[in-house]
């Protein structure tokens, strides 16, 4: 792809063709060297483009909660609403299982071909640090290509979930009805990040269960302090499925933006995001290319076993990887 | 502090001496470089020190919590047992303060003294990261120097605690009796990190409050996923002004010890942190050598700036300024 390519790319971004956003985002997505330039230059663009300001927004929960259902409903909605709605999926799992990407497509039928709606399938990468880095990249392309409301998708086991908390504005929790003892599934720390914690299918005969789990939550949430000096999380009780209570939850995520808008912290957000984010990149950067250089990842790995045998301080050992990698480029 | 003094430093801390110690842990701390090189050292011999493996036990709690009385009589309890306790401290506000050094030293005036302990007052360094990053190696010395139970305490305020979780094999969480609405002051994400949480000053009048709150944590700890495989979060209700069940607080805690133990989950999860923390020091390292170059620093600032006024992608910044920290070595 030459440069001349990431231009008409950028052009259909731009325009909001789909075929174009989705092949942005392979770019974005790959490792290879030439790719990485290409997609910075893309990147770059798109950055360039002015538009109102998304909302991104983070939405979690364990398999069998009706993560994917909930999303087609509600973005159904949305579209109906006139936004304009993606979502981008961080699956730790697809690397396992060979990619969900059929998976997803079936799961959001309606909303995988509605017109004002993009949805990614997983990324079929292996790592899955590399596919969360570039998620925000992904993001910054779909606002691009005129996307207002930007969902990212994760499984809810807890390794993705503080990286996606990191590039979003809001974090959506997603639980079931039942109570703790019947194990939610939700691996502690992710309930820490939650903004909203949506109890879905509250409805036929898990209706009171949902209420109870509502109470519960809200107990649990009520014993710490607040994530957000301007906002206390919320429980919602609603059902995907027969649509039930969609609308306060989205008037919900509404009043979060507007506090966050009215309080001034959507604006410390965002610059703290990004200011995070490039220092988080700057250091896998660094971690990269110093394990790219094969004497300093031999005397990494020696070390290391003397840290895991117990023999060497962990300070130690750092200190001397960092002189081996450093000291001869000076 | 020659070569010869380190040796010298190293035998007074093997055989128990506590103002080697002290001054060991002060070596530890310094940022001079002709410091960093003897403190590696110093860290280097105690790590050779054969000793059985010592429990390292994270503390922490808001202020009011009664922490102090806390480690002042539980540590005096263990010291009767025959143990011999360190207590060392994380303390992010020193810096505001202007250290807590004398503090911490009247706070706990029998345990301070007292043989068989070795109280480290606050550290007065500015920065929180540099302070916990030492306070690993503070660790291996006082372990070196026959310390069997190492106590790190932190103040609960959400900065420092998940470092300290990192280098600790338990976390013990301190809370007050008094329901979620009455706010208990815990950030969100300490609770998470808690293998036992204590309701201190549970008599008197508060005994009642003190059974309802343990039933609130409990719930709250139910909803969510052990952090450990072999061990589920206990709550005991104690008083450490009267005494109160501080021996089933740590009988608890041997039983963690206990369980970890059999399921072979200690060497595991100390293996894990000391590869992660040698890590995460290499990428502090990296990080710090790319600040101490002029060029790349005023080429960083002045690249964030543009990502946080929202013209330069997070991703393009940190690939530019690793390239300008690199290239030019190569």
């Amino acid at each position: 792809m030459a440069t001349a390519t990431v231009q008409t790319l950028f052009e259909g971004i731009r325009r909001g063709d789909r075929a174009s956003l989705a092949r942005g985002i392979t770019l974005v997505e790959s490792t290879r060297a030439d790719h990485r330039q290409q997609a910075r230059e893309l990147v770059a663009a798109c950055v360039g483009v002015e538009r109102p300001r998304s909302l991104r927004i983070g939405l979690t929960g364990t398999p069998g909660v009706g993560k994917s259902t909930f999303i087609e409903t509600l973005g159904m909605m949305l579209i109906r609403k006139g936004h304009r709605v993606s979502v981008l999926a961080v699956d730790p799992s697809s690397a396992r299982s060979g990619g969900s990407i059929l998976g997803d497509k079936t799961r959001m039928q309606e909303l995988s071909v509605a017109e004002g709606a993009y949805v990614r399938p997983s990324p079929s990468r292996g790592t899955l640090g590399g596919v969360a880095r570039n998620t925000l990249d992904s993001i910054i392309l779909a606002e691009a290509s005129g996307y207002d409301v930007c969902l990212v998708e994760t499984v809810g086991v807890g390794q993705s979930e503080t990286m996606v908390a990191d590039m979003v504005d809001m974090f959506v929790l997603l639980m079931q009805p039942g109570s703790g003892d019947e194990l939610q599934g939700v691996k502690r720390g992710i309930m820490e990040l939650a903004d909203l914690v949506v109890v879905n299918k509250a409805d036929g005969p898990l209706e009171l269960a949902a209420k109870l789990t509502r109470t519960e939550v809200l107990n649990a949430l009520h014993l710490m302090l607040p994530r957000r000096p301007s906002w206390t999380p919320k429980v919602v009780r609603a059902s995907a499925t027969t649509g039930h209570n969609l609308d306060r939850v989205w008037s919900t995520v509404l009043r979060f933006f507007d506090e966050l808008r009215a309080s001034g912290e959507w604006d410390k957000l965002r610059a703290e995001q990004q200011r995070k984010w490039m220092w988080r990149e700057v250091s896998h950067l660094l971690l990269a290319a110093l394990d790219r250089d094969p004497a300093v990842r031999a005397c990494a790995r020696s070390l290391e076993a003397g840290v895991l045998g117990g023999t060497v301080a962990p300070s130690a050992a750092a200190e001397q990887i960092v002189d081996r990698f450093l000291v001869p480029r000076r």
